[in-house]
């Protein structure tokens, strides 16, 4: 008998048919005699409808009564599926965040769990009910309903996992696992049956939208086994774990791609130091998101700057660097919103040699000009024109192999 | 400076826009100095849409978890409504049931208000703020969430105004007050300046669909003064008080009427002490609740026994006094729900004799027969042809000189 957490997204609670055909799945779980506690999203639609309330109805809504009305679509949720369980004869009973509780800052809108109590849930599974818990709220230790931000579901479902110490974490989306890369791009990509907490970080804030980037930091920190499966059909699906011998083998697990994004280059920075902080600090304080950052070795007492940032900062951002440039007596700024980043994510990097310049190769094989690159441990990504980004997906998964294995084996 | 509650119903909270029109009627209040608590409901139509969900999901899905899902359409209001009032340059702060707490037994779907706390809602409004309360929800001593049945909020209201002892409860409708009558079929009803709580809860109950029974009830038992007003124009209300002297004087206050009764009638029943209990013990099992009850002076051993049923009950009741009449040897079960009952109310009565006939004479006058007739300290109902509704109430209304005042005045 295990203690199993699921938690079921927003497409696979859409509507009244599919909640049932939900309470069918946990109900084939409880049957087998584990303890079941389910995690909901709100139907799809239903949050963003909320959204869009609360945005016409105050400009910057952002705030505690935000998160009051933004809550209340997986309330909805968790009453439905507990009557969808009742009317297949099971013992349900729905939790919301104050009444776990799950405990939080008071940052609303995008608060952080501190504290989860499991009193409460282990009594309901202690009298055979299953337990259904409303994802992506919590309450601050005032009272008040806070809410984690978009995709929070899967945090309070892997949160929730580590407190009471469940087997695994069960994660059920409108996908069936994490995939070698795209199979929209390439037909032929493979679905992983593991891959390592660090390799699916890099693949979540890649562009792989299987798990929030949060959900799965805190599944590393806690060490809590995480399934991903599909809700609509019995596929088995992937295993995000921590890193283990095998894993290691597994040179490149994943190639993956990021459109999102916009370039900024800042050209003749006098090479000063603090200058770098001079020009991010007001998109820090801006709550702009930098992610990649390339400065060329500099010639004479200048030298070029380039970022990215998402392309709903791009705007902003590129306003604020014009007027610090300006301050800085920089030379022009440069942009490009016709960008995309290609990556190559896997734990077996580490301890191989020659994955870069093999990346590299392969992208120059066809012509595809590197704009930027930048590297971490299990990770090298490379910025190129918009245009290559499906070319540059397929002819990297063929080069590193990544496509089904079927044929290979059988030889 | 007052201390006031005002409560808006679905209507008048319809939509982004008159939301935000209430939150300026709010607002003028708190600018005059006011401590302002406003209880609202649901937009128009959500509370419908999440019961038509929660009935799809489950057969008979009142319980727990039905509450845990209706309840959410208030949740959004006060967030919305709270969002509006900042957006204007207020303080606001909005509270759930569990957060005021709104405590009530667990009678889920229809729990009564055992005991409300004002610490919470004091301190909000020490600090300036206009506290914005979910109307229609409690918790319960375990912090399961409760409703209390349709219309709950204007109970949620005069509840929050006995307890922190207001100064006047002010519920906004979409209508301007209490009339003598349906304006719809009376052109010259006049909107009533003052009635009393039995008055009232004669007219409410009647069907003058104003103000929720068990609101009037409350603020009956409090003596909470009750504003009834639009929340679409600045006309002056009807205050629903406790009786004084010059209510006296106005023998007949309101004519109303209700077509949503059906009649049954027993013939021949053996007229046998405890036989009346032996007929209407199935139907307070099955929760039917029976308006008037009818026997006549019995001939020899048997009598004929008359009751009325709301029309949402009569198949259900019928079938249950067939069973019993064979059971208890009378004879032919028949029944009719081409009926309507047309009532006068007035606290003038009391003191008044007469009054019963005029209204009879002035029926008979128009060839009106009266099937049934039940009288209160305040109140003559008379059952008839459904047929005649319309013109008994016309006449009535005439004979007893309900109709505008301002021509006689003017002589």
């Amino acid at each position: 008998m295990a203690l199993i957490v699921q938690k079921y997204g927003g497409t696979s609670v859409g509507n009244v048919e599919r909640i049932r055909n939900v309470a069918i799945r946990v109900a084939q779980t409880k049957k087998k005699g584990h303890k079941v506690i389910v995690v909901v999203s709100a139907m799809s639609g239903e949050t963003n409808k909320l959204v869009d309330l609360a945005n016409q109805t105050k400009e910057f809504p952002i705030g505690r009564e935000y998160d009051v009305v933004v809550s209340t679509g997986e309330q909805v949720t968790i009453g439905l599926l507990s009557l969808a369980l009742q009317d297949l004869g099971f013992g349900a009973k729905s939790f919301l965040g104050y009444q776990v509780p799950i405990i939080t800052d008071n940052a609303f809108s995008k608060a952080r769990i501190e504290e989860i109590e499991t009193a409460n849930i282990f009594s309901e599974l202690k009298k055979g009910n299953i337990v259904v818990v409303a994802g992506f709220q919590g309450v601050d230790r005032n009272g008040n309903i806070t809410t984690l931000g978009r995709g929070g579901s899967d945090t309070t479902a892997v949160a929730l996992a580590a407190a009471l110490k469940a087997d695994v974490c069960e994660i059920y989306t409108d996908v069936e696992g994490v995939y070698t890369t795209d199979p929209n791009i390439c037909p032929d990509a493979r679905k992983l049956k593991k891959v390592s907490y660090d390799e699916m970080l890099e693949m979540a804030s890649l562009g792989a939208k299987v798990l929030q980037t949060r959900s799965v930091e805190f599944a590393k920190k806690y060490n809590v086994p995480v399934m991903v499966k599909s809700s609509f059909t019995d596929a088995e699906g992937t295993l995000v774990t921590k890193e283990d011998k095998s894993m290691e083998k597994v040179i490149v697990s994943g190639v993956t791609y990021n459109k999102d994004e916009a370039k900024i280059t800042i050209a003749r920075v006098p090479d000063r130091p603090g200058i770098a902080a001079k020009l991010f600090a007001p998109l820090t304080k801006a709550n702009i998101n930098v992610d990649m950052i390339v400065q060329n070795v500099s010639h004479d007492t200048y030298t070029d700057l380039t970022f990215t940032v998402s392309k709903a900062d791009f705007k902003k951002a590129l306003q604020l660097v014009e007027k610090t440039a300006k301050v800085i007596k920089a030379g022009k700024v440069l942009s490009d919103t016709s960008i995309a980043k290609v990556s190559i994510v896997g734990a077996g990097m580490r301890s191989h040699a020659g994955v870069a310049s093999k990346m590299f190769e392969t992208m120059a094989k066809e012509g595809i000009n590197i704009q930027m690159i930048s590297t971490s441990e299990i990770k090298i990504s490379a910025v190129i024109d918009i245009k290559y980004t499906e070319l540059a997906v397929r002819v990297l998964h063929k080069a590193f192999e990544l496509g089904k294995e079927e044929v290979t084996e059988e030889k």
